[in-house]
């Protein structure tokens, strides 16, 4: 709404909708399906081929605007193709545009040496290799960074990478080769500058992926999130990002697009649950009357159309005001987005679930996943509590 | 968002701000305070006296793009202007924006024949008269239109026009002079083709105004809501609108705009009630700590902001559709909104009443009437009920 | 349920029922209209011959169980009574049940002396008079009641009453005699020692009040709230009750039962709103169906049919708590009744007036008021905000 | 509340509430792991050597009032060993007191034979076999049971069943050994007459359990839902339960306990929930404060106080009209507690999943888990939807 896309994205999203239609929903379940235990961190032969198909369709790093490996679509474009390839959670990947390897390109792109982009960007570009993110601590509440207590140490050439991590992403996967770790560099220095990011091969000794974490019952192998110890893990110094003391900034960079991103796909998720609806409630029957024809359904689907206008409104300002005024001048935009879009999405998909009966809530339909999906955005990236707590600051700061 | 204003329209909006601040805010307890009884439906001078202010000022019928009287603002520039004077209860009708005679308006302007034009629409630009307009019954559920009873029966050259009304906006006052009546000319046409409007003097034989109604407590004399009977009250054929059998489609055209100034003024109030939780949580103290210090105040604050943000972007976007598509392709687009913003922005200034203790359902603010308004809303102008019902159909519709 | 009624209390719940239909309802809007201006505070002859039928009937003081005035009712039976007198806002001060006449005369009857009793008690207990509670101060945030600022100051054998005060219900009323004030008495003891409670004559000399104050523009004359300032009143030493600085222990027996009442009066509002609904939507037709019909009606019957339910049982929980285990030990049930009934009762009323369309928020229909009501006690007696923290600092006194 | 336990239920009470903080609770975390593949179905030891200790306790078939082998507690009673027992998602199994064996071993005590007694009533009642329920079907809306399709047909001295079917409850489990099946056995008769329930042995030639189903990624084996084939499945006509066509007679005896059972159970969960948040937030700090100082965590705390005595309430409510009125009166008393119970403690659930962040979705915590059951629950065993229907014709008709 409210601008054109150029024709190039028009395209792409033309494209991208008959890629879906051809390649992903008919081989989604397969996809999502839990690999058996021997297999579980394979690659799996399925998603390596559309992978390849999608890229060579051109239909790959769509949010990659840095370089000739992107397609240089604005937020504001790239917002309107990601919500269609939210629509499956099995999408992001074949695209090459999955969390968190996409904020990880943008960290290497933004504030990589040439030497970490050879090792690692340009890889991670092609979609050669996966990468992780090791932020979140078990033991402490990571909803406040400043909080986090894995240590960075200088020794001579190296540092030392010490600390447990959990909700790592993609870190079980054998195809995962990188992590970014964050972590404290100097815990006497000002607040916001004693942590660093780092990268750490996962191969380091002393990296160990201890167990796999579930959200709700899903899995999701190969993909999945998991705990990771660092075991005085030692790297070049070198693998430092940007410089000591400088996590923060970095952070910062990284996660207002990673949350937007998020929402983008929600609003495909949750246009598919609403289409899921009135699919479900056309075909059944129940006390005489088609679902569909039901007024407690209908007002259902009215308010769902609602929610989700809302939902989309909200991304794409957030993606309007990156594009013109930059993140950090769109934070309050994005974080807007973060708290509104998940609770949204996961109520419309609430609703799906309703409908379908069991069904909904079974390895039948897309539903449950994806709404376990939505609501660990609540949690992930920060949960909204804390987005809350910044916008009020914002508001409280305009009357002095 | 998403467009600029034009420089004619910043600087009516720079303007109306400073309007507002300096003639608006300082008189609003005045101009809302309920009249003695002797003077109820009486001009108030206080009023009149700004009304030439903001004529003067070139403050006037901003919502009205057909001619020289008007701004020629676009819907989408409108809106930006609507939020600000709907920031106060008081102020539309100050600046000749206020319900019903801005949908009284637009329909002279769209459907009057040049007789009609000169003797109603001139005196309603210029302020010098009032209208109101007449389509709810008591007796009927008139949220289905097609229900209403009024008959509107040709005699010779004349109309006679015989029922019963109730929510007439403005009706009361001394200074309305002609209402718009939707009645039934052709019970035996197409069901929507039954109904006409016509133009009615109210001093016309047989129009009496049978007793104001009020809104949870508030009765809003001298521009209130009353309940009118017709009692074969007999007006020229002249006075018929459009032709007879097209009552619907005037309907059509005239409450897609009403609706949507509606949403405007309310993301007006609602953004004043975030500020006035803002002020109050300012301000006081309670268990030791300043409200404004307080987490469950905060996260408050912080959701209002994202509320109030989905309800302003549902408005825009579909002032926007209607600029760009007309006002029946962006039907969709304004039921979402007649439906998301008078909830939101009720419930914005619920908080806002709770925050503000006793205080807040008093007379002392802006807020419990500013409430009984949003309530209000989700009935007028159609239940939200019917409105989720309209979505539905055309999401059913989608899928064959 | 749970606990049969005795007898008596099943004999007065049976004819109380039957007062309610011969002689409430049909004088329910007579009673509730506001009166023409010159005798908006002046006692009005319907409701004095109203009262007095009641009393003959023997249905008097049902809430008074400390003497021969009262009917010896559990707070549990009183419960099932209350309930059906609470069904009309007309209603309580018709059976001498009414707020805060009825507190007042709880703190008479536990704290008064025989002199206090014989000149306040006595004639309040017969309807001869009315009387006030002044507590909250415009000044400060009273939900923290610590902050009341105004000074009771002994002065050889009277003590000053000094200060501001708002939401003094009964105030305005030519029947109001006395008021009974919370102020500071000694500002240097210990926190909940600096408070004493006393009682002011209406009519001792500095004793104004200041103005009526509505209530979402209620203004319920002459029963209403007010604005009153005591400036500089001086009472005899023997008005001071129970004791100086015994004023928190004074507020935390009465305000118990204060709020339980309230509760109990709601459940009636909320059980005649929900047969307002069955009854309006058994009578209207929109679209081709009794509303009565259509599901999305249906569904919102049967879930307030749910929400009555819990509302009543935490209020029966918090009635037979305060029975055999004491108010003060039944505190936390009575904070989830203060928490839960206005909530649940004004979304059920809110509703009702939804289904009711326009009539729901006008004087036709008792709805606009009552909700009103229930919102207004959401902040009366302490906003919900005070309870839950009372209630969370008791569950997290459980984990050491 | 309400009422006292008598001196055996509180002395199970307390003996109950013993052997789950010594047995079940350390074991909680072994019990709910889903088991390595190869042993997915089998029955587990550590699982198999509790049942034993808690029958040797005497803490054994507590719901079973029908004989000796029970413990005599009327519903009311049984609903505070229920809450319990129901804390933990490990428990019911272990006291035999788990769905669908609960529901199954009532039917065949109320309606089964002396010879389907001997032959299953005893070996559940005992703890040696478990047994599941077939009702749901894949193909048609069953929260309309009259839309279910399975033929139950007769031949001869057999009945020939014939249908596909889900939800079935525990019928993977080599445990498990017959399963009582709903199906048509006169597509002829009166609506309600229609259906039968029928034994069905789980080794009986043409039993074949598909594949299991998982809710939210939850398998729970070996105790979870599958889909069940009936492929022209012969039982002996002794095997019919009660007679043919009176397969709704026995749901409606069977449901109304087998939905309270799990109100019962959920306040438990939901009471464990509200624990588990106290214990996290007095155990975390973020931004400076330990969260259980924060006030929103605060009001999340009381709030859920309140919700969880709503909970509580109306499920002893039905427990007790259940006693006193029976099932059948007590019918609109358990569509409350049937409507409320799981949305509540859902809701409490999912505050605790908030608080707990990225560990609450976890494997780490029970909550995830416990949420994906009272989702379930607002499905299985009719949809909100449908009980409120219920609700609605029930006060509908209370208004001629």
């Amino acid at each position: 709404m409210f601008a054109e896309l150029s024709s190039h994205a028009r395209d792409l999203r033309d494209r991208l909708t008959a890629f879906m239609a051809e390649h992903i929903y008919p081989n989604e379940r397969a996809l999502l399906e839990p690999p058996a235990e021997a297999e579980r961190w394979a690659p799996r032969p399925l998603a390596m081929a559309l992978m390849a198909k999608a890229r060579a369709a051109g239909l790959w790093n769509l949010f990659y605007n840095h370089g000739p490996e992107g397609q240089g679509l604005s937020n504001f474009e790239y917002s309107q193709l990601c919500e269609i390839l939210g629509r499956s959670l099995a999408a992001p990947e074949i695209f090459n545009c999955n969390a968190p390897d996409v904020g990880n390109m943008e960290i290497l792109a933004a504030y990589g040496t040439p030497e970490q982009k050879a090792q690692w960007l340009a890889p991670l570009l092609s979609g050669e290799i996966r990468s992780c993110f090791a932020m979140t601590e078990p033991a402490v509440a990571s909803s406040d960074a400043t909080n986090i207590e894995t240590a960075i140490t200088r020794d001579g050439d190296d540092y030392i990478v010490e600390g447990r991590k959990w909700w790592v992403t993609g870190a079980p996967s054998a195809r995962c080769k990188v992590a970014v770790v964050m972590g404290k560099s100097d815990p006497t220095a000002a607040k916001h500058k004693q942590q660093s990011m780092i990268l750490v091969p996962m191969d380091a000794p002393g990296v160990r992926v201890v167990r796999p974490l579930r959200v709700y019952g899903f899995e999701h192998a190969p993909l999945g999130h998991a705990e990771v110890v660092f075991d005085r893990v030692r790297v070049p110094a070198a693998n430092m990002l940007l410089g000591e003391g400088r996590g923060f900034e970095i952070a910062q960079g990284r996660l207002g697009p990673g949350r937007i991103h998020h929402c983008m796909r929600f609003i495909g998720l949750a246009e598919r649950a609403l289409e899921s609806i009135c699919l479900r409630a056309k075909s059944r029957v129940a006390f005489g009357s088609v679902l569909a024809d039901m007024g407690a359904v209908r007002q259902v689907i009215g308010q769902s159309r609602c929610d989700i206008e809302q939902a989309r409104l909200v991304t794409l300002k957030a993606a309007w005001a990156m594009d013109r005024l930059g993140n950090k001048a769109a934070r309050n935009d994005i974080a807007v987005a973060k708290i509104v879009v998940p609770t949204i999405t996961g109520a419309v998909i609430d609703r799906a679930i309703q409908i379908h009966g069991g069904a909904g809530v079974s390895q039948d339909f897309f539903l449950a996943e994806a709404f376990a999906e939505t609501r660990f955005l609540r949690i992930g990236d920060g949960p909204d509590e804390v987005h809350r707590e910044a916008l009020a600051r914002a508001e409280l700061a305009r009357w002095a």
